[in-house]
């Protein structure tokens, strides 16, 4: 970053024509301290991106560039990698060996086995060493760990309302880490931008469907997390439900409590857990959350109940899977990494209604 | 039924002006051997009924009635009730004393044990008596006990996707009753056609939302029949969330698996107990049903999968909560009470897409 | 027809995986003198139709065969043409050689004039004499001369909706017909199964766009009716645009009255011109039709504003673009050409809400 | 404004709980120079406003206030009404008695002449001084005029599209002012937060209607500010829809070309009259605006067709109802009563998907 003023970081971004490359152009313009110098796709450069994105006329004017690291180490200090699972693990070793910091938000670099990535992802496992220095930023609870590193591995869309949800009570030791089911639905906008039947209008207007039943390659990403928080080997049933809206995850979880908490201890807890983190909000005692309350911003917000009939709590979080669930929770990372606020230049107001 | 034509029956439907009511409209035009007699609303007599539903227009033409026991008694052989909840307790009665048959669809009959009604529905409970003689209509589940019957309790719609989900396995000892977890999900049109800031558009559109969690009315309803069928008693964590589309349930199940059984035993285990029901289809292994393939028809769709990781089933069954969920059980109620085919004037193929 | 019993078709449906082939499928499931005996698909025969539409499981057992016009002429008296266009053409000469009924719901056969056809839809006109033998199916206006012949060209979805609405007014001299102005919506089925950027479904819903701004397809079909029924050369202004919805169309309407005509005069010429056509329903004064009290139904729904200040009339016409617009309608010309009853079969009431 | 910081500006918000409301909370955190210190309502004061919108919770922290003149006038330099017709038009007088500034969002104060006002919004109209002092807030059109005014009426929402749309071909003599017919289209939002059957989830979703025909209160504000840029009198042909989506105005026009215009020469022609004019973005030759290009923002983008067969334009014109068409274009109204730049705080990239 030498020859240049110290508070501002020139980014590039890779991936700028699927949702979570645009989301993060929608973003950055209202930080402070970033600079976009280059926007960059593999399947259409040297086109202003408002060509194949009109509502980014007048807001940016850049064309697309293509993908070449060693121009985007001469253009930017930092790259986002907003690129398909099978190709992050291949560009970003390029970028990092060409002296670029690098926020990935692919699933590429989130599983630390690589044995159980190719199982999960069908793909080759990236390069173990860089691999190995991926962090992974799911920032409330890593936010220490990706201070000052130079490559960060930004968590998927349902393990972040998913382990927000589960990491408090599970490192309190009040629910049963072998108990544990995930009910999670997201807006259609998570299957990303590329043509399919499951996305056709048509078909998935007016409906709400299963898909990836247990199989789903968040699966293992979810169980990394609470097997590293909770100490014990966790393994967790998922289900995955597509719903017709364009935004939006909720994560609704079960798990059997270990003692008499009530919901007013899993308010207590839960608040004194993200003390002084402004993105989750933990929710009063019979308020449940949805995801209209938090769309269009970097909000995560929980709310409890606990039957004391069949002795389960069920944990509602719900975030946009754009911005918490991608671009949001990368510049939070990319904040952290800086040493800046985490929540510089990301104060959205959730659009409502 | 004296006086009239050996097969056709006269009916009269109170509650026309909600949408179990013109679903009721809807369906009964293609039944063979059912004449509507009667449109009833305690709210609007005296207009014809297409006046606040013009899609009816050149459909029925008819004048909406007033409550009156004794002019329906004139009028028809039997009453559909499609009220609300603590009306259809009052009004049964008097209809049942008049010499009328009746279906009823407002959950006011459905819980056998009055205290827990009231606990619920917070309500005054029916006439132990009257309660005592409703049965409940689950007809893939209590058809034979429908034969004959002067009056049926039909059931909730999260109840009817959900126990058609749950019976198979349950019956057949392949699940723990104890950790049954419930996570359904609802098109907007199952809260009715009263306005509220819940079900305002600008509100709900674009919105996913939990509600009730574990306080549902139709907890007690899943409960009861479970422990009827098991024999044990059983209790469920039931979460109920709110769909951004007007038709359609998802209840998405999970329970522990008691033995080693896979995807095809469950596959085949529900094939066999619902053979010759025609309104159950039961997905190949791997096939997951959404709501839109059940929309404006009496199927229900149901799938699995058992994860041999953590031991558990993932059952999936929908329905369209204004048809299987509500007039369409109904009018397979009123066949099997009348001894007829029970998918008589019901073969409707969903409406896709 | 020889060697069948006198009151039964046998059909054959080309194009019976895209969405007007099933509604073909959903619909003809009632009529009483119809059988469907081969659903063809170019793309995917051999398989089971219920494999890429759950929703027809148990209610069609079919495999899909291949378009083999000789096989159909064994298997069926006459076949519905689903095809898009480019494809029609070509196929439906060899059908009527083998002897075959067709009733075409492509835009092939339309278009008297071969080069106006080639200028609007950039596909080689039609052999002259086939086209010249098509019979334009809009049954309110043209049901006479389908009775009897062979081949019928089913019409458009926005035509139908659009000519229905304005040929009374227009026959009857009350509008100039040099001032004619459509603005007309569509919900997002109109556009096929085929996936596009343009019909994904994070990029249509939520979102309201025009398209082909007088360059639709359906221009040149719209003005040669207009001619036809006015005797004056017709040249019509037609914005269509895309509804977030799956189904129905409305065409709002503008032209000069040319006297003082009244909206009651409105509803009064309009309601004598259709007596008897059961499937147009015209609105009292000051009710205006919503495309959801057609959805599901072949019904079309007008009503009218005159606007004193600028002595313009307002023509709002709905319909289902699945049904009036594309396959019930198909079946009504069905019924026309069979000499039946043209609402046999078609009963069908809208699926509220 | 003495004694505070120059450059701070210090506002109230009457009707905080509607829609306009909290969309002027939500882009006002982003206003460099505006502190809000109070927010208003008449129904709920006392309360904190997360409550009826947990959106809002962690983003404003502040109790409801009722209304009263004197207290704002101690809290505020500046206050927007947000409230009901026939309620600014008493409200807005005695603040401005009380020194404050208005920015009325109603429509109370649009309509100069008093008995036109009563005819088409049913209230009386307010006070004669008071609404001779009212200046008409269409930001890119009299811009020049609210400058160092004390009270600002705010433009409606579809007067805002339409007249973006029209003002520049009429003010240049290109269209003739006596043929103009206005298709307009609205997301739901536009009938705010009071429940109603229209409004119903149930009823609007999967719907597309037409309401008050040629009777919407828009279409007197409309014609004053097309008589008055084009000095003639004008009246048009306004029919307004409901289109199922949350947020979004599209307004398509219809003229006559009063010469042999082409579209690049309209394209050319509103890009020279909005020149340096952030907001307003005209499409090039063949491209279409679509509502959710503009959503979330302040942008008005519009598109033109030419069509030389029939001698006329179509212009589409599109907008958010909620920002561009009611809380964004009050705050730009805000930037150039204060004479500062119009954008302002107003930068916000549209939100897309």
């Amino acid at each position: 970053m030498t020859g240049q003023q110290p508070n501002t970081v020139k980014v590039a971004i890779v991936g700028s024509t699927g949702y979570g490359g645009v989301e993060l152009i929608r973003l950055l313009q209202h930080h402070p301290h970033v600079e976009i110098t280059s926007v960059i796709s593999s399947s259409s450069s040297g086109v202003p991106i408002s060509d194949g994105f009109p509502h980014l006329t007048n807001v940016i004017h850049r064309n697309l560039d293509g993908v070449d690291p060693s121009e985007m180490a001469k253009a930017a200090d930092l790259v986002f990698t907003a690129t398909p699972s099978g190709v992050s693990s291949k560009l970003v070793p390029q970028l990092l060996e060409a002296g670029l910091k690098v926020i990935d938000l692919s699933g590429d670099f989130r599983i630390k086995d690589g044995q159980v990535y190719e199982e999960w992802y069908k793909h080759d496992a990236p390069d173990p060493d860089v691999l190995a220095s991926a962090v992974y930023g799911l920032c409330e609870i890593y936010g220490e760990q990706v201070k000052d590193v130079d490559f960060i591995s930004n968590p998927g869309c349902y393990p972040t309302a998913t382990l927000l949800g589960l990491i408090p009570a599970l490192k309190a030791g009040w629910i049963d880490p072998s108990g544990i089911i995930i009910d999670a639905k997201s807006g259609v906008s998570g299957a990303g931008r590329g043509t399919s039947l499951m996305t056709h209008y048509a078909e998935i207007n007016e409906n709400f469907k299963a898909y990836k039943v247990n199989k789903h390659q968040h699966v293992p990403e979810i169980e990394q997390v609470l097997t590293d928080v909770s100490g014990k080997e966790v393994t967790v049933t998922l289900t995955t439900h597509l719903v017709p809206m364009t935004r939006g995850i909720m994560s609704t979880m079960y798990a059997p409590v270990l003692d008499a908490y009530t919901e007013e201890d899993f308010v207590k807890l839960y608040r004194e857990y993200y003390e002084g983190r402004k993105f989750v909000r933990v929710r009063d005692k019979g308020i449940w959350p949805a995801t209209k309350e938090v769309s269009g911003s970097n909000f995560c917000d929980i709310g409890f109940a606990v039957d004391s009939r069949t002795g389960r709590v069920t944990i509602v979080s719900v975030i946009d899977n754009v911005v918490k669930g991608a671009a949001g929770q990368a510049i939070q990372n990319l904040n952290l990494m800086m040493g800046w606020e985490e929540s510089l230049g990301l104060a959205f107001t959730p659009v409502y209604p």
